[in-house]
């Protein structure tokens, strides 16, 4: 069946039988607007953003249901972030009119899936007929208690630089599929169905322990600039200590020109945060406890020592912090 | 200039200098997620909006100042729709390569603009490149006392059913376009620059006169068809009584076969409200106070009777209450 046989209200009536309501949710998907509540105390955290066809994904690299999951966990990485929990979603969603329903359907599944392992809920949106790419935009509504939000300022010099799991990997998938070379299929889930670090950001928020947090979406070195320009601070980061998994190193042996990949390749959607170094064990026993490895990779310095990298050998050159320009032609 | 050198953190910096913050914004642009406060006691209001070049608008029809403005409107629109006032505003942007800055600069000018005018702030957002089509995507948070949102559930047979302004208008301009007709100015900035009727919408809820609302987006007959599904009653409309503006009026006289535009041809984003028939005063007055004009065209009846029209000879027919389908090719 093609979307234009079902229609429009047909497919939001499809969606709305699917998606669950939740806390806080006096009324979803039916009206001009969703209507919610926020609890006592807690601030709202929302967060947008686009994925097109052809500039974010490419309808053949991946599948629907794993589309799906990945426009809620990108967001709701953001949430993260800030040390907030995901409440509420939102869809923007252009389809071409020959888009196969069975498809959206997929993706459909894959969306209310995710959100429901990150306890969010699919709450309002909107529909319409794409004249090319496929087209996503997903708005996803936070809450953190007042005051515990972690923003990109609040690293000073002194502090430690940490990122959670481990970094390059997605690109390496992304850098393999634009070879056509044959991919491993962790790496290609790491690409194609990233997962917020929810928990993670949601601790570091309530003990306090990361002052200034972002994810790691346009690359190591560019998310890390943000830190250091909002927080008017600089960074030495040291490349022997970056975590880098089995399949990366693997592939960083035979090819260690791949070695930027983990520097500036984006779409880690790791937590990236610095903390005062003598919570060095605090954070080693909460990283125990939610099971999600953390990497103390630099330190934060003085704003005119810029971003700086230090190798193996103890040689340091300035980084180039650019990230991926989604401005620029390709 | 084109975008591609201005580049995309070039562009947000540009949007940042240029927002302005509003009460309750703790953080705007500049971090993961906005972060925000709600007044104490009230709801919060949120609606999502696509507009794609070649679907909801033709760059050679329009100006990107009014552009710009449209997209705040149709979303400010729909958190008017129940009772409520907008508040945060969030951007989503995917932009052509080629597209002049200086077009970039005039839509940005309108949305701000715009927001200004509702009292809401942009907040947040995302920018990318498109492949194609620009794509405009629009989140608006706004505020309501609990309890007083008026939803599309509500309407009950006895009530009257009103409307906003003039109906058709925006919808003549279109097929005015459509056909390479001169187009008069006013029926133009109908269609381009439509006016979201915040006050009237806040009033209503706070006074408790209207019990269930709409905007009109999707035509006459296909909203008020929300309105009947959501509250299980049908209705009777009096085409004598649709509200029609001088410009309608003139173009109806030469080509009778106009009238469905101001039935089915959406986009008016006029208020359609059910009320108690005893507050006709009572309304009246409070769209003399505000200046808007409201008009009765017809009554709540049971669900059995469907939606039905009467003509200004006394005939009654069944209404097609099929809207705009955005997934039908054309």
């Amino acid at each position: 069946m093609r979307l234009s046989e079902l229609g429009e209200f047909g497919f939001i009536e499809r969606i709305r039988a699917a998606a669950v309501t939740g806390e806080g949710v006096c009324h979803g998907i039916g009206d001009d607007c969703a209507v919610l509540e926020l609890p006592r105390g807690e601030r709202l955290l929302t967060s947008k953003d686009l994925l097109i066809e052809g500039i974010h994904f490419q309808r053949c690299w991946t599948d629907s249901r794993r589309l799906g999951r990945k426009s809620v966990s990108v967001n709701v990485s953001d949430i993260a972030a800030m040390g907030g929990r995901p409440r509420h979603l939102y869809l923007g969603l252009g389809v071409p009119a020959d888009f196969p329903v069975e498809e959206l359907q997929l993706f459909m599944d894959g969306f209310l899936e995710a959100a429901a392992e990150y306890g969010a809920c699919l709450v309002g949106g909107d529909t319409c007929r794409s004249p090319g790419p496929l087209l996503i935009s997903v708005t996803a509504e936070g809450a953190v208690a007042a005051g515990r939000e972690v923003r990109r300022a609040g690293a000073a010099p002194g502090q430690a630089i940490y990122v959670s799991g481990t970094l390059g990997d997605s690109a390496l998938a992304l850098h393999r599929h634009t070879a056509g070379q044959p991919l491993d299929p962790w790496l290609a889930s790491r690409h194609h169905d990233p997962v917020a670090r929810v928990a993670l950001g949601k601790a570091l928020s309530e003990n306090g322990l990361a002052r200034a947090m972002i994810d790691v979406s346009d690359g190591l070195l560019a998310d890390l600039g943000h830190i250091l320009k909002a927080s008017n601070v600089g960074a030495m980061l040291e490349e022997s200590c970056l975590p880098l998994s089995g399949p990366f190193q693997s592939a960083l042996a035979l090819e260690p020109q791949l070695l930027p990949l983990a520097l500036s390749g984006g779409e880690d959607y790791e937590l990236l945060f610095a903390a005062q170094p003598e919570q060095e064990g605090a954070l080693q026993a909460l990283a125990n406890q939610l099971a999600v490895p953390i990497t103390r990779i630099g330190t934060i310095i003085p704003a005119g020592e810029g971003l700086c990298l230090r190798n193996a050998a103890g040689e340091v050159r300035a980084a180039d912090r650019r990230g991926f320009n989604h401005f620029a032609g390709g």
